[in-house]
């Protein structure tokens, strides 16, 4: 189980819209950080800081590469956090608008990694 | 949709421990203020502030009763932020050593809920 602290770290470091846009952008492949701050229009600094605080989650991961150190997403966390999460699968039942959607993700899932 | 801000908002409401005990208990059932606050020996002034962050998150509410005002688990937000961590699951396939708990997880999910 995760400790309560790392959960602490992951669901902060999800808490801000570039954090969230950096992961997104490192689930197609790795990038330095030079390439990551190209889309965002932020200096290198700024991204470097919000880096920090996803590596301190252990969301990324920085390659040894000493020019380049490529960023890699580490989705371990992610998965822990979606465990917390769907703790609380009954109580959207009632409550959720687009739980078919999510239940069709969940079954795509289950079919992609052959447990049926 | 959820929207980032909304996103933002959940992630930041559950990067608390106490919040999310208190989420854990309303997940038993509604409570008043002086009912959350007896277990975690924190003043009802402290727990009203971690209350105020997750009413802001859209993931409590208040009943209408003047006296008790009860608090209510409001599980929308929280199918919204899985949904946006099930767009990772590909990731966890290599990395995630807990991934087959997590699939029976799902896997229960989806009998419960009718869709097999």
């Amino acid at each position: 189980m995760p400790t309560s602290a790392s959960l602490d770290a992951t669901f902060q470091a999800l808490s801000d819209p570039t954090r969230r846009a950096i992961l997104a952008r490192l689930a197609q492949g790795e990038a330095s950080v030079m390439e990551l701050a190209e889309p965002f229009a932020m200096s290198q600094p700024a991204i470097s800081k919000h880096l920090k605080v996803l590596e301190n989650a252990g969301l990324v991961s920085r390659g040894r590469d000493a020019q380049r150190r490529p960023c890699k997403l580490e989705a371990q966390p992610l998965a822990e956090a979606t465990g917390w999460l769907i703790e609380y699968r009954k109580y959207w039942e009632a409550q959720y608008e687009r739980l078919d959607d999510l239940l069709d993700e969940l079954k795509r899932l289950e079919a992609m990694t052959g447990k049926t």
